[in-house]
């Protein structure tokens, strides 16, 4: 696994169970999934040597992050390693022009947008959509970063001035929920989609997860079929993650990320087979596992670290005393902002379950 | 943690997630715990000098076995470490004779029993129980060892003088069914108690778990009273197994194991909180967390090795096929009767649960 951040770490989780080597290219020896015992080469994954010299000790390699060159996987694909996702896939995650542009192409519903490199561009999308607009980078963008409001054409102009390479621009939707929907797929293309999941967001980042999402049962369903069709017509594999729009137009594609995802963490008490386990079963080629809940309903709050910079490790016996909460922390030190863990909670409907997770993240001092 | 083996390995696997740094004392690099990522510190558990080093580094010293001479552990604790459970409270589980003769003063049920060094006083018990009798060695006993029936009065005395320290004989009752209750306690006194279980016994070795025991609710709750008591009385910290059988005169207390134990494997799915993670809550004196099941029925099948020696691990992808499996290897090379893993299988009852289970033990090639 290229990455040794918390989804290494609970990948690890996961692997050792099935008595799966787990390693990863890491950055620092103290990276947390290195921490959870992954066997760990140092080393950044810029570099064809650095990343070829990893994959040749590896079965199949894999990734906890989006952020490697796709060139590079290109490189390293034609020269035979197998990798899970494909680079090609890969660049559906890594690219959201090319994400939004294929998915359009082929047929899936997405937001209107438009490739913006001059102001002129930016007004005439505006004209047929109002201002203001959402900028994206086509690259590089996570938790929000890379996504910023234009108010209007001035500040269209100033932004587009800095980016050389244009602004994917989309109008401002209406959004009644953010939804995501977790899929596996293997390279036989065996598929299992997870239930639907609504992610309730603040600051452009995921704060809660409630499984399955409170939606109609129909609603549900296209969205699932949506996830189960893209990941088969991407040619995806691996845990992948959907991420939905619900709007008055009806369910429209945002994004799509190629590993676990923070929208999955619920499942590794909340579904019968993890996501982090589901993910080595589909690039290893094994069988999938069920998907089902293992409870009526599941919450996930993330730990978030506070504006005053406390620690949640400090916290943790405390806020152990809430009945049914389970904490995963990360083993990464406090920064306000940053996830640092989190906490799930299962229970007989959603808000009760929530109520919960709440009241442990608020105890382990989380910024909520 | 004092031992490597695959209760340190899954105790690790909890420690991950609280990011608790867990130190293993083990005997080799390529111990289960070690290889799941648990800090190992090389060595013996039978000298002073290795324990004393070993505990200096630790905020709180446990085990994985009971295997540590008493002696030992009673300088350890004469000099200010911290030991979860006491050495007082690990006689319990070290000393057959002790535990017999102390819960029995303590006023709990156990089997008729004494401790024999001469043929006569074989022969006197054997006047009021019948022949034959099953013959234990007060200390060094596990999973049937050490455990052995005399048919009558001449191999009663063959056996007695091989043994110097001689032998606690009891009847051979007529055991129903084999019980164990899983309790957690914290040095402040906080308990908590699992449903109780059955355990379906094959060759004086643990096949199967089934949860809840199929029994009346009166029965069990007797159990779990006492259950509750013995490690209140006996000053048990930590998790503690105590197995009982159910006879015609009511619960008989076996044995008390002092650590996660065979009969709690199941909790990792089939209960909010995993016996590994109750034990490190416990020693570490934090909140203790909730013990209910999250199915109606929970069933754990040991993975043991096959006379043909075959390796589970090769036949791990074809057994992921069963629905609703979870597999949990331990990372040991197969050795005929040696446990090298377990599956569990949570369902809406009993019966379908332990068919799903056995098959997926089967299928991946356990001794049954």
């Amino acid at each position: 696994m290229v990455g040794a951040g918390q989804l290494a770490q609970m990948t690890q989780q996961a692997a050792i169970a099935l008595d799966i080597e787990l390693r990863v290219l890491a950055l620092d020896p103290a990276d947390p999934a290195v921490l959870a015992g992954a066997t760990p080469s140092l080393g950044a994954p810029d570099s064809l040597d650095t990343l070829r010299e990893f994959a040749s000790g590896v079965d199949v390699l894999t990734f906890d992050h989006e952020q490697v060159d796709p060139e590079l996987l290109a490189a390293l694909e034609r020269e035979g390693v197998n990798m899970q996702p494909s680079a090609a896939a890969h660049l559906f995650a890594q690219d959201k022009l090319h994400a939004r542009s294929e998915l359009a192409r082929m047929g899936f519903p997405v937001p209107p947008f438009t490739h913006a490199h001059t102001p002129e561009e930016a007004a005439d999308f505006a004209k047929a959509h109002g201002w203001p607009l959402i900028a994206k980078t086509a690259r590089g963008g996570y938790d929000g970063r890379g996504v910023f409001p234009l108010a209007d054409a001035a500040q269209a102009a100033a932004e587009l001035a800095t980016h050389a390479d244009g602004l994917l621009l989309e109008p401002m939707l209406e959004i009644r929920r953010e939804l995501a929907v977790l899929v596996a797929r293997s390279p036989a293309d065996e598929r299992a989609a997870y239930p639907v999941v609504e992610s309730v967001q603040r600051d452009a980042m995921c704060r809660e997860i409630l499984a399955p999402a409170p939606i109609p049962t129909e609603l549900a369903d296209t969205a699932t079929e949506l996830a189960l069709e893209i990941v088969q017509r991407t040619g995806v594999t691996g845990i992948a993650a959907l991420e939905l729009f619900d709007t008055p137009d009806g369910l429209l594609v945002n994004e799509l990320a190629l590993r676990p995802h923070n929208s999955g963490h619920y499942t590794i008490e909340g579904a019968v087979t993890s996501q982090f386990e589901q993910h080595l079963r589909a690039v290893l080629g094994w069988p999938l596992g069920a998907t089902t809940l293992t409870a009526p309903a599941v919450v996930m709050v993330n730990i978030v670290g506070n504006a005053d910079g406390g620690d949640p490790r400090a916290s943790l016996p405390a806020a152990l005393a809430v009945p049914n909460a389970r904490f995963h922390l990360y083993a990464k030190s406090a920064r306000p902002g940053r996830k640092l863990g989190h906490v799930t909670v299962r229970g007989a409907d959603l808000d009760t379950a929530r109520a919960k997770a709440v009241h442990a993240a608020e105890l382990i001092g989380s910024d909520l």
